[in-house]
């Protein structure tokens, strides 16, 4: 059986600090699970997603969840990103690629950021 | 002694339904805290983040903390949004206004991503 990578999708900007809390994501899920944890980038950072899903392929995974890391479902998750996984399906049809839908529509998530405002007043 | 206001600060964008997490985040806010909670855009929605302000100054805030919901840390939220703030300062000099770090530089908030990606795979 192969393994299932995880891929943090996210916009990517010019300042290589705005990674930094990618980066941390990252290692908090590679400390929690032992298939591999990757980040990509739907521009201005690199790799792009054809890319990180390459090298997880490559790496043995059979099956791979990209999850966008945004707030908001606008125009990148809701259109450009649904056209890349396609390409990306099409590249590699002996992998079962998932797309998680944003994790700013998680209730989890929207609960911690409420409570980090909180902490901020 | 007046309010304090909290304004969820975020990109825009122009699908409508890209607000609808920070829509959901403010009403999770409300429910938390009696004084006001309100959003405020870089770009693209309505208002930006002076009407914001203009509008709790008017409803007898003087504090205003401004939470920039963003994952990274880029141009917008160390170049662009200062600027924004220090012009709503001029504005309202009596109204203390706070600018938060970026939601995503918030350890609970990546623990929650974090989980929430887990029950993706």
């Amino acid at each position: 059986m192969g393994k299932h990578g995880i891929i943090l999708f996210g916009h990517g900007a010019r300042d290589p600090r705005w990674a930094e809390p990618f980066e941390r994501l990252a290692a908090k899920l590679r400390s929690l699970r032992g298939d591999p944890v990757a980040l990509a980038f739907l521009e201005l950072m690199t790799p792009d997603l054809p890319a990180a899903v390459a090298a997880q392929a490559a790496d043995g995974c059979d099956a791979i969840t990209v999850v966008p890391v945004f707030f908001g479902q606008g125009g990148h998750v809701r259109r450009d990103l649904p056209q890349v996984i396609d390409t990306c399906r099409a590249a590699h049809p002996g992998v079962v690629i998932h797309c998680a839908t944003a994790v700013g529509e998680d209730d989890g998530v929207l609960d911690a950021v409420a409570r980090y405002c909180l902490t901020q007043v």
